[in-house]
């Protein structure tokens, strides 16, 4: 059993690399839901939805988010009722968030909608909310604190972040599945996602960060950040203004305490020998998805890397 | 001001029909909600909807229901979920239905919801739904009861009608605005609807037949039946089952205590004497209503039938 511990889109072309290059249903992805709102009272899981569809096939290919081919009239429809629409929503995408949202509130836990939704689009593996319960990132800005997505969307990350709050973690309980998945791990890897937002609220659940310290299995996380910038997202910015070095040492230092290893990209080679001081071994590679073979290529080597640190741990 | 009382589709075409004959803003349509219902866990109003639309000039013409050239893509992607969609939603339908059910959610009441909504599709007029609470229609058939929607829809109208029964509408209340309305009317027309579970419905929330009663305008009623066959929809079986005479008459015997007048159409023409003799007058005329223009000709006649009613009152 692999575990990925994943945000949305680079968390998710990771996922589906690890999917692609592993046995069937032998990938269990954890995922961030402190990205996660409400919406014309329905309830979205951005994060949830992108790892879902990526591994069904069906993700757009060109945004990495919503679903391929989607049409948007419910949403021109929902415009047409003086709405402004801010959060783009496809109309497949809709029957997601609708069917999610009946369950949910009919008292089924997220981790249960979610394997019910994603097992009717064929993933063989298991996708798992970080938690049941309700956390949710507040964004603080020059501005003022602000919702995730409307810094996030609304207002397309121009703001300077100078402090993150995950509202309501401390009395968050981590889903039993996700500290089961992570006990019997063979590996462990961290998605190429947001350190901060992404990954840090799934190391913030309470139990996960115990669970990932006890596990034997080796942790091996792949830098988002590649020639000193962010392939996706406002990471590089947001680890600037938090005072953290925006390269993928910066991302070692974030990570160094609890992985074994880090998957750099061959632009950032010259960096090898600095995180090594600081714990992990370095794998050197080509860290930017592209195609489906791609990922699987990089996905193949990851595994290959913790294999390798597994032996390495077993030899001292 | 004047009121009409509608069920759906073909209630919808009379108050489009009274809404092109009269000044803007003039018309109110109180409109059945015992039909209403909660699927993928959001609140359906199929006649509200089916007057909105049509008051909107947005309605399918060849369904009479749901927004012309509407797409089912939410639809087919809750399929997709393992779904049996056995309702027909459109996208654009689906926005309608999100926005209500939010606003519902949110304590606000479907009157004001049905406001909001309507004014947003530029309807002069007002839409009232007949109460802001529950009621819902079920139909006693000899496979049990059913709820009104199974009936309907699921099951195409296939039982025969044993009895039909509107649960909560003793306990309900007639919106104020309705009654209001009622008692300002200058002339109120009960709309070709299913006496039985359209116009039925209306009557029986408590404190609208007495507005009735009370009103001074009078109350003309057209035939939903011609040459003995209904329009659209299950009418003809269910009078039959339940015991009434499938035609004019039969309509005429149910609304005779009630109203001043009956519409009928050509085809019954013969009719006209024994309707006479419960006690409204019967106006003869074409009433299949095709396009606009023939709503608003027969919208414009039932209006000037009504007015001669209320100057032989004045007479009398």
């Amino acid at each position: 059993m692999i575990v990925a511990l994943a945000g949305g889109v680079g968390g998710a072309k990771m996922a589906h690399g690890l999917q692609a290059a592993l046995p069937p249903g032998a990938l269990t992805t954890i995922v961030n839901t402190a990205d996660d709102f409400d919406l014309y009272g329905l309830r979205i899981c951005p994060d949830l939805d992108t790892v879902m569809y990526t591994l069904a096939g069906i993700a757009d290919p060109v945004n990495g988010w919503g679903v391929a081919g989607d049409s948007r009239n419910t949403l021109d429809a929902i415009a047409r009722y003086g709405e402004h629409p801010w959060f783009l929503l496809g109309d497949q995408d809709f029957a997601t968030h609708i069917l999610r949202t009946e369950r949910l509130r009919a008292g089924t836990p997220l981790s249960a909608v979610t394997a019910e939704l994603a097992a009717s689009l064929g993933i063989p593996g298991r996708i798992l909310p970080m938690t049941d319960d309700r956390v949710a990132t507040l964004i603080d800005t020059p501005s003022g604190r602000l919702e995730f997505q409307e810094y996030f969307v609304a207002r397309r990350q121009s703001d300077d972040v100078l402090g993150v709050v995950f509202a309501g973690i401390d009395e968050a309980t981590a889903n039993a599945g996700v500290l089961d998945a992570i006990r019997d791990a063979k590996t462990i890897v961290v998605a190429p996602s947001n350190p901060i937002v992404s990954v840090g609220p799934i190391l913030a659940t309470p139990g996960i960060r115990a669970a990932l310290e006890r596990t034997e299995a080796p942790i091996v996380a792949v830098s988002p950040i590649v020639g000193g910038r962010a392939l996706k997202g406002p990471a590089a910015q947001m680890l600037a203004t938090l005072g953290h070095e925006v390269s993928a040492l910066g991302v070692a230092r974030l990570y160094a305490s609890l992985v074994d290893g880090m998957v750099i990209d061959a632009a950032d080679r010259e960096l090898t020998a600095e995180i090594e001081r600081l714990g992990p071994r370095v794998l050197v590679t080509e860290t930017v998805m592209g195609d489906e073979a791609d990922r699987r290529r990089l996905a193949a080597e990851v595994l290959e890397f913790a294999g390798s640190l597994a032996l390495h741990r077993m030899a001292v």
